[in-house]
């Protein structure tokens, strides 16, 4: 699976997202050509503040491919995962996590978020799992401007 | 509510995780003398990697008070929160986390930790979040030897 196709979903998803009045995050995982999750963040409509896009693409990832580990799996994400979300695909065992946004572009967009940089966490927590950033970057940053249009507020 | 009569309550939700199988941390969120989730890791029984007993409780918590932020909740943790969990911690804005059994500890019992403090991710992260070590320790370390006794896995 190409990284920009898998962003691309992740892409997709974080539109229909928006539209559900949902955050603008997206994230898709795979294994080889298996498509194993394609979530956005459903903080909103499930109450769960833990539910940002990586998470709820892990726990489906998990269910599909009947496994907590997701090793060989790589990861596109709209957004530089949080610390949060970046020690659970470290938890997962990804292999590579591809990004577009940054979190300075989600802090822009008014996003309460810990400044602390996925390959911070990744360094200091000598993690070994890849990160690529600036895949796609314009297209996800626009999501913050779709989803502003669109009314969303921040938490 | 007093922290130790939380971690308490967080002691023997865990002791009845390990009986079931699970991972030996568990977790209690209390907002004034209202418990609002009390919780063990849940990681091998729901299949799910990010289902750490921070996060399992965060989820309740949230359900129980219909809110995302939980603002003047404190939290008595087994053990100190991994960066994935001292970051939930943050998103959903508690006020203060009491731990037990730190993460070295956890790494000596034979769990694959990221090696980044909890107190590190605060003060690289700029959260607000109060964070006290120390409570009960030697109760939550001995968490860990029951787990081992038990025939428990790490992950």
């Amino acid at each position: 699976m190409d990284p920009s196709e898998l962003m691309h979903l992740a892409i997709e998803k974080t539109q229909s997202g928006i539209a559900a009045g949902q955050s603008p995050f997206g994230c898709a995982i795979a294994r080889g050509d298996e498509i194993l999750a394609v979530s956005h963040n459903v903080v909103w409509s499930t109450n769960d503040i833990t539910a940002h896009a990586e998470i709820t693409a892990l726990r489906e990832a998990c269910r599909t491919a009947h496994a907590i580990l997701l090793d060989d799996c790589i990861v596109a994400t709209t957004c530089e995962p949080c610390p949060m979300c970046m020690s659970a695909l470290h938890w997962a065992r990804v292999k590579t996590v591809f990004f577009g946004a940054t979190i300075e572009d989600a802090e822009n967009a008014g996003f309460n978020e810990l400044t602390l940089a996925a390959a911070e966490v990744i360094r200091l927590g000598r993690s070994q799992v890849q990160l690529v950033g600036d895949v796609m970057r314009a297209e996800c940053v626009n999501l913050f401007d779709r989803w502003k249009a669109a009314g969303g507020a921040a938490y």
